[in-house]
């Protein structure tokens, strides 16, 4: 079994050789080819930039790995800002030992998504610790694609928009949680962990407001830090949340609320109210938005309420301190 | 004394509060104090973009700390690729029970260097993980910036073209294993770590046909990458290459060969002879170039030769395999 050690972080010779021979060839193009110090890309005047930490534990879970996940983090990050997603970049710090197969694994997942998304990793770096120094792979992914459209902006949200997410809920923090192992029963839930891009450009045409992906502390984190910003509430009904039934069950068993859960494959659209029927039926249309729905609109007060599905109203908060560490 | 909590990564209230108080105060901007999911940046139509992860230890060293080098790492990245540093992004992954106090001077250092070399945080991401899961600091920086000269193509490289160090040798690399105190003797080397970007753009109206710096490897490593991919050879002059005599000494001590050490304030400028002498003088015109010198020349032979103080010559080999792990 193929191991990595502290010689193929050195710099030299056998850097060079583990870089070509590992990464090169699975995420090869021109640019990484002559490994320059920085690609030199073609983009608009408009650039959207953004960077991502991974560090999931386990690396590997239900539907996907830490690579399709350092892919699809940071591709949905420039989508949701209503960029193009382009070129994205792969820092990786591996410890002393780690086996080269599984390594092999996360960069064909990284190859794999980065296609299947429509980008090129156009630069990277990797590092060597000593065994111990890390307790697996950390990998961070940048990202930069052309501006479309800003939907970043909480000004542009009104009352009576809509709000609509793009696919059910908690689905990513479950299937970490199951893969861990320490739950005492088994299970098998697939992180919902996608690239969102191809689906989210095709909205450009719509009069989207808004639009974040809810990653750590779930839609409650991200419908919380919208109410914050645009100083406009929510009304959001439970009958409404998509929510699968063995996703629902293990949180309801495990003591967490499904919004603040985190996903890796799930936006929360805030759209005029006028187009909403249409951006649900367009985001129907691709297999990553076959769940979507409308639940709910914006409203005049500044907190998020929730209509119970027994005609109650509670508030949800900001998810507070350590939720599910590692999830991401 | 503070610490770094789990609750600082969960994505809910209380990283909210962590990233505004530690990180947006001391490099807040208008972009990231909305915290989007991606920074929108005016760019020109060609954009340069590179990342590079730093795992130094230890974290502070004379010189600098992994703060300070995570912004001249990248930012030389972009000016050496011929490029105008612009923006940039920050990922720290963070241990639990990390010191606040530390944590705080690495971000200062971020902030105080990028404001050196010009650049923006624009964009940036953290992640805490268990006790023990990382041994210390974790920071992934990426950047992009105009692109202005091709200087990292090999072709444009010809024969009898000066070889130029902005700097003198393996001073990154000794101040840190001095730091590391595991050498039975004290003293005091300071690390050349600087942004080289506002030196290196007032070399854009030369005749400059590559550029590098030279980090891990040392410019051993640069000289070969060069002649390897050129397929081109290389005369240095032993004499000519500047060395500080305590890091000389050191280097000797410790069986290092200056030439294969790493140095993070360094660059390999290959010019048309012609322009060497003005490039030069130009250099010593700035504090980080005060140094600089012509080292010898591109000839037509395929490998990289010395010629010895005493008048022999040899072979300066690519280094192999582990150097000095983690000097960067």
């Amino acid at each position: 079994m193929k191991k990595i050690g502290l010689a193929e972080g050195g710099g030299g010779s056998a850097t060079n050789k583990f870089i070509k021979e590992l990464f090169i060839s699975r995420l090869g193009n021109e640019a990484s080819e002559k490994m320059p110090d920085a690609a030199h890309l073609e983009t608009g005047v408009r650039t959207a930039f953004t960077t991502d930490g991974f560090v999931v534990r386990p690396e590997f879970f239900t539907g996907g790995n830490i690579g399709k996940l350092a892919v699809c983090g940071t591709v949905n990050d420039l989508a949701v800002s209503g960029a193009k997603a382009e070129y994205l970049s792969l820092g990786i710090v591996i410890p002393e030992g780690y086996e080269a197969e599984k390594l092999e694994k996360v960069v064909d997942a990284v190859a794999e998504t980065a296609e299947k998304a429509g980008v090129k990793i156009v630069c990277g770096d990797t590092k060597v610790v000593e065994k111990g120094a890390a307790d697996g792979l950390f990998i961070n992914t940048a990202g930069i694609g052309r501006v479309v459209k800003d939907w970043a902006s909480f000004e542009n949200i009104k009352e009576a928009d809509a709000v609509i997410l793009t696919s059910d809920l908690a689905r990513h923090g479950m299937s970490v949680l199951l893969a861990r192992g320490e739950l005492g029963f088994e299970g098998n839930i697939e992180s919902d962990c996608a690239p969102l891009n191809k689906m989210l450009e095709s909205l450009h045409e719509y009069d989207v407001h808004f639009c974040r992906d809810a990653t750590r502390g779930g839609v409650a984190a991200v419908l919380n830090e919208i109410s914050e910003g645009a100083g406009k509430g929510f009304l959001i009904r439970e009958n409404d949340l998509p929510l699968r039934q063995d996703v629902g069950n293990l949180c309801e068993i495990l003591g967490f609320d499904p919004l603040s859960v985190a996903n890796e494959g799930l936006a929360v659209i805030i759209v005029a109210a006028s187009d909403a029927s249409h951006v649900v039926e367009k985001l129907k249309s691709f297999p990553e938005g076959r769940n979507a729905c409308i639940i709910g609109f914006v409203n005049g007060e500044g907190r998020v309420i929730l209509e119970t599905a027994v005609g109650g109203r509670r508030v949800v908060d900001m998810p507070a301190g350590e939720l599910l560490p590692r999830i991401c």
